[in-house]
């Protein structure tokens, strides 16, 4: 059996070093679909896997978008598409950030660099975009579902042959999801191949006790020596012929079973478990992908990767160079854009760094979040009061439920995630948090269109999800300012469920730092008076407001403006103004106009007996794809300008009796 | 160590065997509180289970509730009160249907009877109505996650010795929130122990690899015995004072972390993993339990139980006796209300009998249930062609994703959710099937009020956060022939995904089995022609409108009735014509009144330029508590008086003007 490993290791090894006096130039020039990739020679693998990394490097460099985890899997991208028999066999990127050289390798190389940009590539894999994307991803850990429905699906075709692999990371692995397709996948026989990759990463470190497992089981030296053997004489036995599973089974029962069986928590979920492997080595990755081909049941792969791998900075810090924006490839410095003015912070910046201020004040405030202190800003607490900080991977369940725990025991639980993950939490919010009418502060960063990373992303649906629920106060703050004022009002009282939304990016106020106000629950403000129409805002989106009614000043066209602050309780005494005062009505949001904020007011006016004509703006109902938020706003009709086109066509006298 | 276990054993059989001649009677009368039971002794304790469970089986033979799941607690229940000092220690029951023990045990003996009735008694922990319900339950798989919370907040009040106790299912562990909880929890240093209720059982017998491994290591001979030793070993240091600690850390290291830690899924979580142990041996609980609370850090305590241990019935067709209804105690016989008349069926028989004849003629419908395929009848499906039936555990986000990646495929799934734990897939709704318009059918059962079980229950958000999503259509039948229409034209083209919604419950057609007809989607239907005021209805509450209906005609009040079938898209040319001919509407759903089905209405109206006076009945915005059916449409308003009554006051010509 060693003779055997050694000879593997002695070609393996000459593969990897021998290669680079021998090879052409620009492998990666003449490959546009994964069939030129297979001419190649499985020597020139190392070669056209270094050529995609700098490909990647080149176009990310100067049209940001996400960097570390696409360097991390250039070689299992490479192998993956050398061995399998692709669109026909299906790769499922979990997440997909990482599919870049998946969709360079895949017809898209020339496009690569319309990334994320307005109309061009979307950011991760999409099956409308091309056959090669086998299932749509954004969200983690949807990949072993996904997979093993279709792995399922060529059961019932009896296309017998059909590989089936999901490629998912260690941070995916953290969530529910994940757990509840392994869990069904262990019992239905199919080929199912689920890759590991295992980085030790989210976006910040992983954590919880799958990562100290994992980490575990990959630096044990004498479990992987005997799992390597066992492989290796699997390996071996495939050359036999037909008789080698009879052998092979010999050996579980022999050894596997009793050594390894039980010994791993993949293998306790009926999986076989092959790993860990260099995710790094794509010669022994291409060899050990089309050993697996073979072997008949699910399986999984633990293969082990650098994130950033192959520039250097990115491998020192990885959070930083998840998606670090444009950056000089040749210094790797990331460029800031200069301004001589003081330019305002990230609304999450607002978030993270009030939190602490009213952390200080009061000791029951915690803060938790499902995997990213980085992208909500909480590292700032948990730099500063890391005992009061918690991060639990990718689990928003968990995070929700976790919060009401606390909550139920008189902490008050600052509970961070992003709106569109919050779509997983939604049961939780209803069942745990809100029928018990727990006060669970749900802070929704990146709360409608969040731009380049596009329909996936969108947060575009919480204030209508929301304000279903009973005893859930939904508010959104217009700008820094109200932000920390909500914040701070939310605990200072027992008010139940909280829920306090706010977009990505940045704010409008570079003096942010205003002293904290009590909001009175359920009040809105005036911002301008006026007497033509009236504008109901909620959110970030009463800026764009603000801009169209001073133009619109400038016509003669008079706009009363109010911030509603709260989808619920609405203002009634404020609407009961509108409505006596005012014959047109525009609402405006950053979300879904169906069942949204809008729909909150008309209810409002029905109910009342006021009949304004009612202009709804917001998202309309479709799934918009990715771009800028400006150029999106500007396709939902929401922007500045078209905020000015809707009032005037409102304010024609002639146009007063139909504006549907 | 083999001395010391027989010597445990020996007590313990004499404790089983030797106690009937030396008891007093009726123990559990002299029990109001906990602090009652602590007074007995130890050997006391057999015969207050035994009592107690006859006064679940009394009291559930005539007031029908949940069954089998708390009589396979009885020895825990009393074990876990016996040892722990609750209400300061907390226990957190997940789903919470097993803790008719804990109720009666807790000060709620004496209303027990009112179990489950309108302002009786919830079916399941609620700390509105005792400070012994540590949290409130219905769903399943919140346990360890919100134990968590509340194990972590005492370790930030600094209450050092306070006990917190999560019983979970087997069934439970297996979805995803379950396994979220378990991965935090291994890294947080609290005293949490999970309770591991292994009884082989959801509602229907667990499915999927965790639960053969659970068999696994419940049956492994060779394994229990290692592990027994070193429990014991554990158990007999602990009498050695302060160092045991340091011995049982050394026994880890030598023995257990070679033999044991890498051998259990739980302990590559870092839980300390004791047991199998027998889950009806009340005085080896207790004792158990005694020695765990001086354990520190997460541990698992693995208890293997029968489901409707000591009713014969109960233990033999556990699925049957999960919710019985009335039965004969002595006989065990189910009592059947008897009628000369040919009742109808359930809604979810229906669907049951309909997707077969559906998947007889389409080769590509597979049907998809998560653990409910007695509950859903989706088990008429399993019987006769199991090979397209997947029971894929209690894993409602896996259920809609693994749905997805078979719809990508080809294949036509229909997905079975009840509605209320369709809440938990939302985000794979939207993600994984709406965004990529993927042909789906999710099929809601347990749409509305559901009565007896409560506000965890009742599937009223359904309609509103559906109808926000693109692509979607949203649609409810109002009776038996309708449901079956719809999953015939859900089955006949590609619609993307298809959303049909119907009541926990029986149907109104004793002659169901109709020939299938295709409905145009989107369309309406005219129920009744009317002129003083048009009700539109969606799904079952239609039949109360055509009683009500009938009523007013008989008051000479004419009422146009008209089922919309669907929310989304919704009839629009119906409603042009309701808008152009009527001044007074009235919607009815049974659903949320925030953003529902008469939302949508309001919006159509509004988009168009209609003013009609719009009253809304539905599901207000406040939790609706239990009770039956009957009783919790008549506290919303939407039974046949509160339409009567609401068709009156609209129709009274001085309040046209005001009505809300």
């Amino acid at each position: 059996m060693n003779s055997f490993v050694a000879l593997i290791q002695s070609k393996i090894s000459y593969l990897c070093h021998g290669y680079k006096s021998e090879m052409s130039e620009d492998l990666l020039n003449k490959i546009i679909f994964p069939e030129d990739l297979k001419k190649l020679d499985l020597t020139e693998l190392p070669k056209v896997s270094e050529e995609l990394r700098q490909f990647i490097i080149d176009i990310v460099s100067t049209n940001p978008g996400h960097f570390g985890a696409s360097l991390g899997v250039v070689e299992l991208t490479v192998a993956l598409h050398y061995v399998f028999d692709t669109p026909r066999d299906k790769i499922v990127w979990d997440v997909g950030h990482q599919a870049y050289g998946h969709k360079i390798l895949t017809g898209r190389r020339e496009d690569f660099h319309t990334n994320r940009k307005y109309h061009g590539l979307s950011g991760f894999p999409k099956p409308s975009e091309s056959e090669y994307d086998a299932f749509g991803v954004g969200h983690s850990s949807t990949s072993i579902s996904a997979a093993l429905g279709i792995a399922r699906a060529a059961v019932f075709k009896k296309e017998d042959n059909k590989q089936v692999v999901a490629v998912i990371g260690d941070g995916s692995m953290t969530a529910g999801l994940a757990f509840e397709g392994l869990n069904h996948a262990g019992i239905e026989n199919t080929n199912l191949l689920v890759i590991l990759n295992d980085n030790n990463m989210a976006i910040d470190p992983n954590v919880g006790a799958l990562k100290e497992y994992l980490l575990d089981i990959t630096t044990s030296k004498t479990y992987n020596k005997l799992k390597n053997d066992v492989w290796n004489l699997l390996g071996h036995l495939n050359k036999l012929g037909h008789n080698y599973r009879k052998l092979a089974q010999q050996i579980d029962n022999a050894v596997k079973s009793f050594l390894l069986k039980q010994s791993n928590l993949f293998e306790a979920l009926n999986f076989r478990y092959f790993g860990p492997v260099d995710g790094h080595d794509v010669v022994y990755l291409a060899k050990i992908l089309n050993d697996l081909k073979d072997i008949k049941g699910p399986k999984l792969l633990h293969v082990v990767t650098q994130k950033g791998k192959g520039f250097k900075q990115a491998e020192l810090n990885q959070t930083t160079w998840h998606a670090p924006g444009k950056f000089d490839k040749e210094t790797g410095e990331i460029l800031k854009i200069k301004s001589d003015k003081i330019v305002p912070l990230k609304y999450q910046e607002v978030f993270g760094h009030t939190i602490v201020e009213l952390a200080k004040q009061n000791e029951n405030i915690v803060g938790i979040t499902p995997a990213m202190p980085t992208g909500c800003s909480l590292n700032i607490m948990m730099k500063e009061m890391p005992e009061r900080t918690f991060d639990v991977g990718i689990a928003e369940q968990h995070a929700v439920t976790f919060s009401a725990g606390l909550a139920i025991e008189g902490m008050l639980p600052f509970c961070n995630i992003y709106s569109s993950f919050m779509q997983r939490a939604y049961d939780q919010v209803i069942h745990d948090v809100a029928l018990q009418n727990l006060n669970v502060v749900l802070c929704l960063d990146r709360g409608g269109l969040v731009g380049e990373d596009g329909a996936t992303h969108h947060g575009v649906y919480d204030l209508a999800y929301f304000r279903s629920i009973p005893n859930m106060i939904v508010s959104a703050p217009m700008n820094e300012e109200e932000l920390r004022n909500l914040m701070y009002t939310a605990q200072l009282k027992n008010h139940g469920p909280f829920s306090i939304r706010y977009p990505r990016g940045k704010g409008v106020m570079p003096e942010w730092k205003t002293e904290f106000k009590e909001i009175t629950i359920g009040k809105g403000r005036l911002i301008k008076e006026g007497t033509d129409i009236a504008i109901l805002s909620i959110g970030h989106v009463g800026n764009f407001v603000k801009e169209a009614s001073k133009e619109l000043s400038k016509k003669r066209i008079s706009v009363a403006h109010y911030d509603m602050r709260f989808v619920k309780p609405i203002d009634e005494e404020l609407l009961h103004e509108v409505g006596k005062n005012f014959k047109r009505i525009i609402t405006i949001e950053d979300g879904t106009i169906i069942g949204g904020f809008g729909s909150a007011v008309l209810e409002f006016m029905s109910d009342n007996g006021y009949n304004p004509i009612v202009k709804r703006l917001g998202v309309p109902d479709k799934f918009i794809d990715h771009g800028t938020p400006q150029e999106l706003h500007k396709e939902c009709g929401f922007d500045v300008e078209g905020i000015i086109e809707t009032v005037k066509l409102m304010t024609q006298p002639n146009l007063l009796s139909n504006v549907g």
